[in-house]
């Protein structure tokens, strides 16, 4: 929902609220809700049922994230990526969104409850995916907040666009490293699109020709969940929209939206079998993702490498057009040897040029430095995995 | 200790390296260790003694973050606070380092120890602070991190540079809001610079004219901790260095190096007193933190503001410029009105103005949104404060 640019934004925004006033849930995850006002509309409309919400405010344009819940909400955190592709591919418009996960801890009975709501760079070619270092990086980090923060919770939540396949290695990753639970994959009953699809070819607002080589669609968003060794969780019933919103002609959304009846309960004790060959095939999807990451790092640190001399150059182009100037005002030269319009315009371009290879060189090693961080943190995460089996 | 800049940086470095093995400290919190390469040769020496160790890489520069352990390194996290000054104030620099706080979980004895290491913004000015917000937003993210982080954890240690002195209301707000105490009110015994100070006229890298209103310099670096209700820490003892290192004519570093001697030990129960007064004076600190966190919100929207305005002007005055390039080419005009070589300089000039006031049109719109979510956030502990005293 981009204010300006979405297609029937306000339109949708009020079919949303609608549907989230009738249905009557627990708790709503929501992404993407990048405008204030959005959200303020919400807000009003939806306070008689969803007492508490919050707003996560990060980047130029906002994280987009929001959470509306009948429990109260005792405390918040965001975290923001390190990376999140790059400022100058102004088309994909990642980086200005500020991607991040935004946790909140709600009072769920006597014992806090931890929902987070996340979204992922997203994928633009499946083919030749240049963002899937950045988005492995994402991962990496949303798995280990999940870790760091939810030690002390009973139940974990994560709802979200997660821009990648149920198969893909950063959604491995994500799993096995924080032991979270697919709600497709555990649900006792489903109800919606094929496969749990997200993103369907009769939804009208996706690009039919991504979709080309996925007939029935992709499963990009999900809703994970984990409890404590004290705790079981169940999914009895997921459901999906299916494209067009009922007795409209649009949809809600561009992705539909993913429904979750969990059942919560308390228990004696954790029965945790097939721990031995989780962490064996961690050990596979770690070394994947390193792998992955690693090829990310020498692409980053070749563009590193290439802005930088960019840079070098532009500064000697100015050099040189210097010293030629100081040369003819000191009467070096027999006289003006330059027109001087071209003079002053290559001079400006050399400026141009310095500035810009020096602002990506500067981005570059950023990104360089965040993906040998968490190259090692992978490797760190190997040698624990295989030392302490 | 930067490359190039930092004076006898490389002898300072070694010194500290022998200090660190000399002593045999079980854990070694260091901030401003800004080239990697200066991290390798202290791993290098140090590995013998403090076989276990972590760089934390983030920013242009770096964390400057790193640790060294006699105990295993399990887990790290880096978390890099959303607000570190402006990057048009190159003199200051903060901005390029990526000021964070880094976590590691340590194997210490059967149970997991947290120590954090971190550093928030300089202050350059203490009359007219202009980076108190930021640093506000930085102690507010750091108290949420500590807390969210640190549920499970038997100990929590904070060790760094920040930059507060000893009641500043971040300080202030980041014990409160943590619980965690100060090593140096606590300690036993005491051992150093008088009042704890770790910024004194007597070394010869600090600047002498900011500490003049302080004769005996500040205290603005600590070593904070708190313990889970089933474990109680003392601070046996805390030292300072004072000054030059011992036989040498040159001290360690500008700042003066903080040890403590913790003494942990498990116990039955907790007792803990004084809640009630602590959570009055919370209540207090909180709202001071929101008024000044306020301030700068408003100072940053007035800056958001004339930036945008400024990008409009120059706006303007390019399409200006192109409306009359138009109207000399198809003839309106009596001929070439200006003379061609200044023409294009104030193109150039305007298309600089618009892009460079674009850009900090942009990064003061980030830092409107930071201020805008930590003052919510603000406003939303402190009616927990009140709900539930």
């Amino acid at each position: 929902a981009i204010r300006y640019l979405s297609k029937r934004r306000q339109e949708r925004v009020r079919l949303i609220g609608d549907m989230l006033r009738q249905e009557g849930f627990d708790l709503v995850l929501l992404q993407e809700v990048w405008s204030e006002r959005d959200y303020s509309d919400l807000k009003a409309k939806l306070g008689g049922c969803y007492p508490f919400s919050h707003y996560f405010r990060s980047g130029v344009i906002g994280s987009g994230l929001c959470v509306f819940s009948r429990f109260p909400i005792l405390d918040t955190l965001l975290y923001q990526y390190s990376l999140n592709g790059y400022p100058y591919m102004l088309q994909h418009g990642d980086w200005f969104c500020g991607k991040s996960v935004g946790l909140v801890v709600l009072a769920w009975g006597s014992r806090p409850l931890c929902p987070c709501s996340c979204q992922l760079h997203a994928e633009y070619c499946r083919e030749k995916d240049a963002y899937l270092p950045h988005r492995l990086v994402q991962a990496w980090e949303l798995a280990q907040f999940i870790r760091h923060t939810s030690k002390a919770a009973d139940v974990v939540l994560l709802g979200g666009d997660l821009n990648m396949h149920p198969e893909d290695v950063g959604i491995r990753l994500l799993r096995g490293w924080t032991g979270l639970r697919d709600a497709f994959a555990e649900a006792m009953r489903f109800e919606g699109c094929e496969d749990g699809c997200t993103l369907i070819p009769n939804n009208c607002f996706t690009v039919k020709t991504e979709l080309l080589p996925f007939p029935l669609g992709i499963r990009i968003d999900y809703i994970l969940y984990k409890a404590a060794p004290s705790f079981t969780v169940k999914c009895e019933e997921l459901k999906t929209t299916t494209g067009t919103a009922p007795g409209m002609d649009i949809p809600f959304s561009d992705h539909e939206a993913v429904m979750a009846t969990l059942h919560i309960r308390r228990q004696g004790q954790a029965a945790d079998g097939n721990l031995g060959t989780a962490e064996l095939t961690l050990v596979d999807v770690v070394t994947e993702a390193r792998t992955e990451v690693g090829v990310g790092l020498r692409a980053a640190q070749r563009q590193r490498y290439s802005t930088g001399r960019m840079a070098v150059l532009a500064l000697l182009l100015l050099l040189l057009q210097a010293a030629a100037a100081l040369g003819t005002l000191v009467g070096l030269a027999a006289g003006q040897p330059f027109p001087k319009l071209s003079f002053s315009l290559l001079a400006f371009f050399a400026i141009g040029i310095l500035l810009l290879a020096t602002g990506l060189h500067l981005f570059h090693t950023i990104e360089v430095k965040m993906l040998q961080g968490t190259e090692e943190q992978l490797r760190m995460a190997l040698r624990t995995l295989q030392e302490h089996p």
